[in-house]
């Protein structure tokens, strides 16, 4: 069991020193609970080892698709990391919770003109632009409203990091970015360095999400400082700015066996310096974009089963208050998760169940054939490490409101994202 | 093309009468538009057929999930439906929009103490219970209330639809109902005859969504019908009402060939109306549970295209400014789409692009290898075929606001649905 859970006296399941089935009494089930500990924690393990390893300095952005509310802004923020948004919401949340507008880099492959001049009328620190078209909007946009935009160009590294097909982005069949193959990149470059409006730093890559080798790491920071001294070369550029994006991949079962941040950090960076070093340009800024390290682990998810259905010499379902509407994760990716029954957490997990969400959709469960303790109507169920894509992932099917949200810190609880109820379910409706 | 559907003078896609450049531009892409006069005629079709093939009456209960808003409760409720809800949520809705409680069923497999509660309080018409302990629970609820609830036990006939494993749910091995062959349903037949609070009425099936074949359901039909009669002789008790779910499979590509809904109705009463014959037993009172066949070829949804990615011997990717947060089916189960270029219907497809959403996931995509006209940044597209299961399944993922829904009807629109703005994002936030 990870280090910010434990099982008290009372044999139930506790996170970052508060117990998850008080938890569950006090703010109602299903509930969403985020250890603070814990993210400060991963935090500050891949800031210091980013400073460690890169003594020419880089940073952290968080990337706050994982989980986007306005509290995790300002934890971030005190923890000095940036952030990454992918859209206007993810921005204006940020700005809502009094995140500096310059430590903010802008994603996604089809960013909105709307969206652009939000950027650009926020003095949003980069953009990472993604196509052709792109950057002429914002060449066009920033030119007209006497503004420079700092901006880097999203490449594909070419890089097939095995991981999930829906979460593998570095390849060149991809929606994202610019091909290196075709010579899209170049194109873009030198366009970003000839545009108005635009002041090219540097550029960025993202191979994908959940991975647990760090070759691939090596392998695009390796094809990136290529493509940067070869347009060094040839248009007399050199960026300022290297951005690895994510992908780092976390430990959702006790199986899993991911490489610690500080050895995938170690490793790029030599591969990072002695590029460098061998060709005799200078070390960029590096930037990394982590979001499911520094948050997935911190999350828990609390449940009520509501009841047990055993079917002889088939299976067990045990049906809970949530599923597919809070945490998607299963019934799209088939996503592995460790499942404790949290007022039974001091007894042996004797049984194999299904664990099945309410919604009308047989596809809608949380898990198959699970370890699980015996459990019975009214048992809390935790699921471990939903602390990444599952809020942020949740939908209203079936007109499920979506769950609170609650911090603990060091046994302390607080809300930070409150329940929905009905009525906000049907706020727009005429 | 679909009879609601048109291309005018000008060459735009026109739904319903309405020209669909005319509601982006008034309304803003991303944007669900929905037909009510389509979604009327729907009704008329089943209404019609259910009641002039079983003379001694019939139901159609419009299975909510598919598309739930306060609108969609005023039209079947005009049209004379009844409706079913899976959640104390879209109850709330259909109670807030003026539905009559009494043509209310309340289904799911783990309705929580809260919603059987509200469901008495607000006197639903009937509930489908799934399990014993929701049985136990509902009568002591009903007994201590002083209330009798008409009940429907959900049984699992047994029957494998071939349809999407996400979506079959008649089969033994699912978390939804009262299996048969184990003996289950009979003792929960027998417990819900013996409990106070409880009046058993019928027993429903449901063998899964989006099914081409009639055999399926008159095998199920038969099915049922041998355990009602199974139980009359073991009991006494002759059900009053047989509710056949819902499953009818619709047509999404033009290619597509699901069999007309009155032949699937014809063919069923047969079965009913000789099985009851030879056993010399009464007709039941039979209910449909349509969603998907009322509302969803009544739904389109319009993007703006934001940017075209040819990638040279590998595939062009149109990206627009929606996806898998209106629309998840593509990337949940691979749904097929038929896609037109709105402002361009008149024109050939002669390119096969992947039309890619939004969000940071590779896999957002909303159909791949899709024949299109020639589009370019700006045009609209409109994706076909979505009024169902798109809008009810819509998340925030990327803090990406949910779109507007606009009714129209004979060329005339409204909005019935706001768009959300980044503030309602926000609400819950602390």
């Amino acid at each position: 069991m990870q280090e910010n859970l434990s099982v008290n006296q009372e044999g139930h399941l506790c996170v970052g020193g508060a117990d998850t089935t008080t938890l569950a009494s006090r703010y109602g089930t299903p509930l969403y609970v985020m250890d603070e500990g814990r993210i400060r924690q991963n935090c500050r393990r891949l800031k210091q080892s980013i400073e460690h390893f890169y003594e020419n300095g880089g940073m952290v952005l968080y990337a706050s698709k994982a989980f986007s509310c306005k509290e995790i802004y300002r934890i971030v923020k005190e923890e000095g990391l940036g952030v990454d948004v992918v859209s206007g919401g993810e921005l204006y949340t940020a700005l809502a919770a009094g995140f500096p507008a310059e430590h903010i880099y802008f994603h996604g492959n089809n960013k909105t003109p709307a969206e652009l001049a939000m950027a650009l009328e926020n003095h949003v620190g980069h953009i990472v632009a993604d196509n052709l078209y792109e950057l002429e909007t914002l060449s066009s946009l920033a030119a007209s409203s006497n503004t420079v935009m700092p901006v880097l160009l999203r490449i594909k590294p070419g890089i097939d990091a095995h991981t999930h097909d829906f979460i593998r982005t570095g390849q060149i069949d991809s929606k994202f970015g610019f091909a290196l193959e075709t010579g899209e990149a170049e194109e873009a470059f030198k366009k970003a360095l000839s545009l108005p409006g635009i002041q090219l730093t540097g550029i960025h890559c993202h191979i994908g999400s959940q991975i647990f080798d760090i070759e691939p790491f090596e392998h695009a920071a390796q094809v990136m400082l290529q493509f940067a001294q070869d347009m060094y070369r040839r248009s007399g550029f050199m960026i300022q700015e290297l951005n690895l994006g994510g992908g780092f991949g976390i430990c959702y079962l006790p199986s899993d066996d991911p490489t610690a941040l500080e050895k995938y950090m170690e490793r790029v960076a030599e591969v990072v310096k002695r590029f460098c070093e061998d060709k005799a340009i200078p070390i960029p800024h590096i930037c990394i974009e982590p979001g499911r390290s520094i948050v997935g682990d911190a999350g828990v998810t609390l449940y009520t089963v509501g009841t047990v259905k055993q079917i002889p010499g088939i299976r067990t379902y045990v049906s809970v208050d949530g599923g597919m509407t809070d945490n998607p994760r299963y019934i799209l990716y088939g996503s592995d998760y460790e499942i404790v029954c949290a007022n039974k957490a001091d007894q042996t997990k004797d049984s194999i169940v299904t664990v099945a969400g309410r919604c009308c959709e047989s596809g809608d469960l949380l898990q198959e054939n699970t370890p699980l303790q015996q459990t019975a109507p009214g048992d809390i169920l935790a699921v471990l490490c939903t602390g990444a894509y599952n809020y942020s992932m949740a939908s209203n099917y079936n007109r499920v409101p979506r769950p609170a949200v609650v911090m603990v810190k060091d046994g302390v609880d607080r809300l930070i994202v409150r329940r929905e109820s009905y009525d906000d379910l049907l706020r727009n409706d005429i």
